[in-house]
């Protein structure tokens, strides 16, 4: 089909053994290294730069004990203008990269998950499917995003951080809930939140704290299980 | 020789630039992605899916203070039936994945490692040398298991938890020895085990536990150092 | 320009696919894996291996939140004699990487690192830029070291540590400081470092302990926050 052929924009640098499938479509002034596959339909902006040995628009599979949506469901990914992608990145169909955004070497993101302009996704960060992440927003390198978390604006998360979303391990069929993090929150390195745990706006979670219930707008929380931080007591953030 | 050459099933699908080395054999209804290293020896089963860039059947190397046995006594890797393996994985020779495997991208198993069936290998997960890992075992996204460890069926491994083997880091010529992780048993996210800790049936570790002792049959651990947990208290886990 | 091809010593043997830009040299006796890219200018010693789907040499890019200097005043990547590098890795320019050094599969160093003699870097392990590692150090599996560190030699990290470098989690534009660890320090799996902190020589961080202040020479600090380990309790080691 015609429509399903690669088109390309004004500009584009090619690295040796690019592999384009039918129906991309690359904007102008785009830069795509050697060895990188490039699935069906992904659609990419103007001004982006992509690294060596990624796989962009990948769709994902299951076994017997992970039942996913058909994939036919998803839309292509996108990768919005002035998008920097590292090396070695792998990215699923049904993402959305929005302006400016930052994907380090080794990151990886699932499904359904959408990357508000500005943010950083740092080095060897794993992102879940489903989950909404906001505007300048920074995750430092290794920190691990489960799958049904609302990160909002301008939220800060450290280097090594790890959240879950499945409060009996594996036990069921009910609803998993990841963590929210809401505006201007900020996670020290090496924390641990637990499924569900809301972080308020200009909270602040100590580095490696373990988030057992909700920490309220403002407040800092430490230790293990996580507590308030007594005054006076700022070296632990 | 006649026998070193690649034998091909029947259905089988080659993504772009595939390295096949001599005495690779591939079953039938078999998908390759492209830019994938499959090393000598390899056995690859009936209706595998692997994705793109992997290296499957990597033969260890050492430096002066990482001394390993001869790659030459290792098995080639064994893939079994159904088994399906994401993108960007590195997998050694020695290894046996059992029918019906998933092992997720960025992930690595180092040699002689087994998994059994239906298990999941989670996503950036690490497999050192010589674990056994049992049938129907989740081990999610970027957790680290040590080497000599035993991880026995239907264990769930939340996210990013640690193992370790060694008791005194790095001074002498001891025994390694991992931890056990007995039938059923669930661990948190973000979990640290020490050396050789033994986690019981059935038994339960807390989200940030640091594990230094044995957690017997049905308990919860939770806490640094890990403590069972009081009764009542079950927002924890 | 004459200088600027790609200069081979003897017995080079690479693998398919291997992109080498120019201005790299390459010693006697290397071996280079397939999917492999060398950017320009990248010196590789004698006797070196190095596995599948690299990228070495790589220069840094940023997009508005993250400045970093002009990569034209990065060095070359230097990787010195009998250096072994695994799969999946990417090192920037600007690293050096001196004599007998250890690479693991899928870790990741950035620009203006040195790593010193005999010294192994894990598996999955990330350094950040300007770090200074010494002679024989050993940093496991999934280790995180931050920027504008310095680990001297012989030094023990376990794998999943995670270290920081910004007291204030991303406010301002103050100095950043990672922690610093002397000789012969060991530090346990999965702890956590906040900034600047001191390791003395000779002291342990236990398995999950979280370093909020030095610890001097000698002690062995456990627990959150870290403190000294009480006599007789040595099993959380």
């Amino acid at each position: 089909m015609e429509e399903a052929s690669v088109i390309y924009g004004k500009n584009v640098t090619l690295g040796q053994h690019v592999s384009l499938e039918p129906g991309v479509r690359i904007g102008d002034n785009v830069t795509i290294g050697n060895f990188v596959v490039v699935k069906s339909g992904t659609q990419i902006g103007d001004n982006v730069q992509i690294g060596d040995l990624c796989v962009l628009g990948k769709v994902p599979f299951h076994n017997k004990k992970v039942a996913l949506k058909p994939s036919t469901e998803l839309n292509p990914l996108v990768i919005g203008d002035h998008v920097k992608i590292g090396s070695e990145v792998v990215i699923y169909r049904g993402v959305t990269l929005e302006y400016d955004v930052l994907v380090g070497d080794m990151a990886s993101i699932r499904e359904r998950v959408s990357v508000g302009e500005s943010s950083i996704i740092g080095r060897n960060v794993i992102v879940e499917p489903r989950t909404v992440i906001g505007r300048r927003v920074t995750i430092q390198t290794s920190s691990y995003i489960t799958s049904d978390m609302l990160i909002e604006d301008q939220v800060f998360i450290g280097p090594c951080c790890s959240t879950s979303n499945d409060k009996y391990m594996g036990l069921g069929n009910y609803k998993h809930q990841g963590p929210v993090i809401k505006k201007h929150a900020r996670i020290g390195n090496n924390a641990t939140l637990l499924p569900g745990v809301i972080i308020g706006e200009h909270a602040v979670v100590g580095a490696g704290a373990v988030i057992t219930k909700d920490v309220p707008e403002g407040q800092t929380f430490v230790g293990n299980p996580g507590r308030l931080l007594a005054r006076g007591g700022s070296s632990i953030e």
